[in-house]
């Protein structure tokens, strides 16, 4: 019985840290055939592919995509990126020539309570102090493309505003990588004539940006460009629209972020090479890594795993629908991450009896995962649910789930790489292959481009979380059809609500039924090229605890980092 | 006769791309006999020099080092860096082995008027681009370093304020690395409970982080971190000083800044060593590059050439009390940059007539020449004037410049490093060789560390813009007064005043007299360790103009960016 994840006498930090890395230039040469020309080294651990090395691969055939998704996050932990992690090392340890496409932490949150994100136990991507800290700089240069447009739209106003630009209707804010509060709500400009007309602005957190969502959608860099030209970043008193191409501030945006685009290649404890590149907020954006990152593993491996952000409902819906869409990926395998204790959260188990038996509770609480499976199949994706071993899991618990999932034509398997490494997802892996390989999937987005705004808004709310409808004042129906009439009606819509639950009550766990989806306003990312219909509370710009992490986080003399997580 | 300035017809950024850079780690080797494992690479053409190696080098003697300086500047323009460059190529073109030791440009005002700070013509550092941009992403580790700590600050406020730190004295602004004026005086915390206490509260722009000062001081791991906690955050209501370190940010400051502090090297045109690192403010700051990359060149090489900020009143004069008092450093020379033209605008010509020969103009602008070296010979070091040569100057100009010098027996010499190179100040470096060689310097500080402080700033005034008198209200000689009874009196003196002439008033051209230098606020750096003095009005977040250079700046499909300057 490997260890369990509560026993390890070693934190993720300490396992990172013992890890001896191969340099990426070896691990780039032998595992996938890069010449170092073709990296741009950042240190001797990381590196970004160059974008005319991944020009010329563009008429290799692609290999199999495998999405990893979970149930809908409960504070017992699923480890989606351990999953994703462990998979990839499990595909290489079957033999089979796999890589990992991952979304790049965020560092403001590193310094409140989130650990790192870049795996966990002996799943683990490194050098996980840079990737979790500033990494290749790609968030830092998506802060001053931001900030940037930000100080270009209030020097158009001070200097004369020719545009027109009302000030009560500036629509971009501007954006740190930093949980900071204080910065959510503020007025600016404020001082006298040298430094503007004062104004109400604010801040959200970078991955907040729709810089980062276009960073992660764009194809190459002239899509880059063009995505950023048609920001809006207000509008005028006629409330006519005013891009950031009419401040020409879409090549310079561009750029500051002609390095960034490029994606990050990394490897995991096991040697094994992954991309770790882009990451926008799972809310208010589609929550996945970049495009260029996913396009190019496919190239590159026989076998690309990669994730989406939150549960299944939000996460693989926005990935399919907006990322799948607009990028032309088709995904081969859906894996459905779950843990016997969350799922035991599901059906109402406090998590201080997370240790005992209960399957009353679990068989209850599977109901979420029964209901992910089957929204899953509605995107014509075969699935596997891999289950992340915990030591308190009985057998008792660990024979329910599985039959509960065969029950519904799925294969759930016990996974532990978190304690083992790839080995111990092996069976998980397994399993992925002969699904890929009776080749079932057949990609049905779940609504055609045509169909108006507020019906794709009601398809996803009835199909996916299952509410009965979803509902909206007359003013935000309004304004989906002045968008519709601007032509921006086969946008496809990012729903962003609260990752716990399907209803927009984050305590109704399990599989709600009986609920309405209120939109409480809808943004357009004309950009990015989506809609945002935001249901419910939903926070752009973090706060730090009481505590916060960076009380512990130290250096020492040696330059080793402590106290990341 | 070689082209001149302003009849070249390729722009810096034009020279820079059509360069063919070696490797760094190639450059590294040949002429430094650094291995790659002792790099950490960004890229092919950047790198930073490990922590460890630097440290193995302590028992290496030291090289000489060599400060370029300069008259006060003029719209006319210089060429300080250009000079630094040059005449580091041309030390080599002579045979000697000599790196330089740069600051790193701030991204902001690139996007403003300001051109590359890489240097110019055929005397630049490459790649420039990355240079001029992110670079290694020093600046945005110490952006991120600074907000951390104003984000704990208001954090703890936020959650009941146990320091008592008095919301109205909170000292410690927030930091962007843009130009942008509307964030020079904001209110935040606003939208109420869930954000905050409203406060008063301001971006500088990065350079102008107390944290960028550190940065540059520090000379290992170690000393950052106990200075980072020094910092003095704000003041509780007894006027009681709150520090970092109460609220334990100086670790994770430091965590962030442990990559950044290790010195970059890139190379120049012609293939020369050089280390671009850090670059503090000029004004409230000491204005010059990273102790620890000054001291490892100088391990490194035989002839270090380093610059200072602005007008050797300001620059020389910070980089010998501050940075040479606290880092032990000694130069061996210093040389001293004009143009012609400069001191022909210096002379009372408009900037329209500088093409016309105007000997008695210039005669009179060489006042301000004249007073830069003889002040210079009050800190024990002896000079080389150089002359960035511009095609409309004369015989007869020439002439009388190097007369005017010669009696006051300094050597003054035409350098063309502009268009030519190295080649083009191979008469600067063996004057400076020659100088260096006669062994004069005999490094004297203008005070010793227990002057009063008050009488620190009087004798900068007296001696260095020969003012009558320094002046101050009671609260600001309080002030200071209430600083030497905490322990702070032994603190070297920085002052922040206009850059443009010797004294407070900027149209004061050549070397004015009869005037006195009014303090009007003193702050103090207790992390960095010096009291500022701000004499005259101060921007430390600069605006963008009606027409930004980032309206032009673009990049290609191919990656190569235009229109950077």
């Amino acid at each position: 019985m490997p260890a369990s994840q509560h026993q390890s006498p070693k934190s993720d930090i300490e396992i990172a840290q013992a890890a001896k890395p191969r340099r990426i230039a070896d691990v780039a040469k032998e595992r996938l055939g890069i010449a170092i020309d073709n990296l741009e080294p950042y240190g001797h651990y990381k590196a970004k592919v160059s974008m005319e090395y991944i020009k010329s691969l563009a008429n290799k055939p692609n290999g199999k995509l495998i999405l990893v998704t979970a149930i809908n996050p409960t504070p017992a932990g699923e480890g989606k990126t351990t999953t994703t992690v462990g998979l990839t090392d499990a595909l290489n340890h079957i033999g089979k020539k796999a890589m990992c496409a991952l979304r790049e932490p965020s560092l403001g949150p590193c310094f409140g309570v989130k650990g790192g994100a870049a795996g966990g136990g002996y799943a683990q991507v490194i050098p996980m102090e840079d990737i979790n800290l500033h990494f290749t700089g790609d968030f830092h240069a998506i802060t001053s493309a931001h900030n940037l447009l930000s100080a270009l739209i209030d020097n158009h106003i001070y200097w004369g505003n020719s545009l027109g630009i009302d000030t009560r209707r500036v629509a971009w804010r501007r954006v740190l990588d930093m949980n900071d509060r204080a910065l959510r709500e503020i007025v600016c400009s404020l001082g006298g004539v040298a430094n503007g007309y004062p104004r109400e602005a604010g801040f959200d957190i970078t991955v907040a940006s729709e810089v980062m969502a276009i960073f992660c959608l764009a194809k190459d860099l002239e899509d880059l460009k063009t995505r950023l030209g048609n920001i809006i970043v207000g509008y005028t008193r006629e409330r006519k629209p005013v891009r950031a191409k009419e401040l020409n501030a879409h090549g310079a945006m561009a750029a500051l972020l002609k390095d960034a685009i490029a994606p990050n290649m990394v490897q995991t404890l096991e040697g094994t090479p992954a991309f770790i590149h882009g990451g926008p907020f799972a809310n208010i954006a589609h929550g996945c890594n970049s495009v260029s990152a996913t396009a190019t593993a496919l190239k590159l491996a026989d076998y690309v795993v990669t994730e989406a952000g939150f549960g299944a409902d939000l996460g693989a819906e926005k990935f399919i629908d907006i990322k799948c869409r607009k990028a032309g990926l088709k995904p081969d395998c859906v894996v459905i991450v779950a843990t016997i204790r969350a799922l035991k959260m599901h059906g109402g188990v406090k998590k201080e009896d997370l240790k005992k038996e209960d399957l009353k509770a679990l068989e209850a609480g599977m109901s979420n995962l029964q209901r992910h499976i089957e929204n899953l199949k509605k995107f014509g994706l075969p699935a596997v649910v891999s289950i992340n071993r915990f030591s308190a899991d009985t057998d008792n618990e660990i024979k329910l789930v599985k039959e509960k999932c065969k029950a519904l034509g799925v294969e759930a398997l016990m996974a532990d790489h978190w304690a083992m490494g790839g080995e111990g997802a092996a069976d998980v892996a397994k399993a992925v292959v002969k699904t890929i390989d009776e080749g079932k999937a057949n990609l049905k987005f779940l609504y055609p481009d045509e169909m108006p705004l507020f019906e794709k808004i009601r398809t996803i709310c009835k199909e996916i979380y299952r509410a009965d409808d979803a509902t909206a004042d007359k003013s935000v129906k309004d304004q989906l059809k002045t968008w519709e009439e601007m032509g921006f009606g086969k946008l496809p819509v990012c729903i962003a609500k609260t990752q716990y639950s399907f209803s927009t009550n984050p305590d109704a766990k399990g599989a709600p039924t009986g609920f309405n989806i209120p939109v409480r306003e809808v943004r357009l990312s004309a950009g990015a090229e989506f809609i945002v219909a935001v249901c419910g509370e939903i926070m752009t710009m973090p706060g730090l605890p009481k505590t916060p992490s960076a009380d512990t986080i130290d250096v020492g003399a040696d330059g080793r980092i402590v106290g990341l997580f």
